[in-house]
């Protein structure tokens, strides 16, 4: 094997949105509203889950969805398709939301006729990990095509998260996929992390976090 | 259907790294070196079509390999196990790569003994896009599972590119993925793009897109 050598580079600053955060969680919370941050890869089925989501839950919980894209209104236009109030920010080349747009979305939202808001943001693994959108939980999807190896390569995003939620487990047995390896690697680096795998394309277990939701939100 | 809000945000601005990467160009033509920077979101398939590349060039093309992640050694262990020299970047939280961080990994890297580089930028669709590190091909991969949207999504990543491989077509048929649909927005937006469709894990049409690289890079 040849030898590997590794080089470091100094991790960038990035602006502190703390303050922000904070007050758009105490103003959520003041109005009993839960948001949900959801983050993931490109493709691996943020949307879908909203979308399925919303099925499920729609008729017991009033929601609204913030989508996040560089640019298109693909995923606002399925939102808004389902009945559901869509805000759609184009970030316009940004890689990921700080609380500062967050704030101007929701600005564009009565929070008091809703109970819960998803904010599907960019897709990425890396910076929307490290920043505070004033969310109440931190929902992460990674798809089974994707590998169960990313968790070594953006453990961040598995540490931060509150939920960690497998997708697409009809692609399911997968060489590359273990599920019961990631489920220890995750429940290492994140004991509390709460974990669901299912499908949105074919609805397997879907409901289990849709259960999970509803109670947690109350 | 619920009326769509849409909120634009102003573009941040990157720092100018263009005079790192053109001297990075220069230097590397006046050596006779292709570097390649391969861009895909995580789990698409770059470190595979890396080991596939090297399996079938290995013998008349000397490779090299720079891996960049947000941290661990995963990839570059399997890099060098294929008995190809690599070198590790570890960005530590930074989403891209630019010219002044290659730089520093060729600088580790005697380019009289090679041909090719093959630069393995973070997983990420966005901010890769917009930093030129001196390559002489921009290399992108989709993988059939993300779905053929993420051209909508993500169009500058399209745009920029010399090269579009879309992998995992061994998941084909899929009901979210049409090639053609992809080839021809593809051509629209970026008449000049090479598309190869191949599956790394299958080895179908590897050897299609080893050719290719082959005649351009002599």
């Amino acid at each position: 094997m040849e030898p590997i050598r590794l080089i470091e580079v100094k991790k960038e600053i990035f602006s502190d949105n703390n303050n922000c955060a904070q007050n758009i969680r105490a103003n959520l919370k003041q109005k009993n509203v839960s948001l949900v941050n959801l983050m993931a890869s490109p493709g691996s089925g943020k949307t879908s889950l909203i979308l399925q989501t919303i099925n499920r839950l729609k008729r017991e919980v009033n929601i609204a969805v913030v989508e996040a894209d560089i640019e298109s209104l693909v995923d606002s236009e399925k939102v808004a398709g389902a009945g559901v109030k869509a805000i759609q920010i184009n970030t316009g080349g940004a890689c990921h939301l700080d609380a500062v747009v967050v704030q101007k979305a929701l600005d564009n939202i009565n929070l008091e006729e809703y109970d819960l808001v998803f904010v599907e943001n960019i897709g990425n693994l890396v910076c929307p990990a490290e920043f505070d959108i004033g969310e109440r939980f931190k929902v992460m999807i990674l798809s089974v095509p994707e590998g169960d190896d990313k968790i070594l390569k953006y453990p961040l995003m598995f540490s931060v998260c509150d939920v960690l939620i497998i997708n697409k487990i009809d692609y399911l047995p997968d060489e590359g996929f273990d599920p019961a390896r990631l489920r220890e690697r995750a429940l290492r680096l994140n004991p509390n992390i709460q974990i669901f795998e299912i499908s949105c394309r074919t609805g397997a277990d879907v409901d289990v976090w849709c259960n999970w939701l509803r109670d947690h939100i109350k």
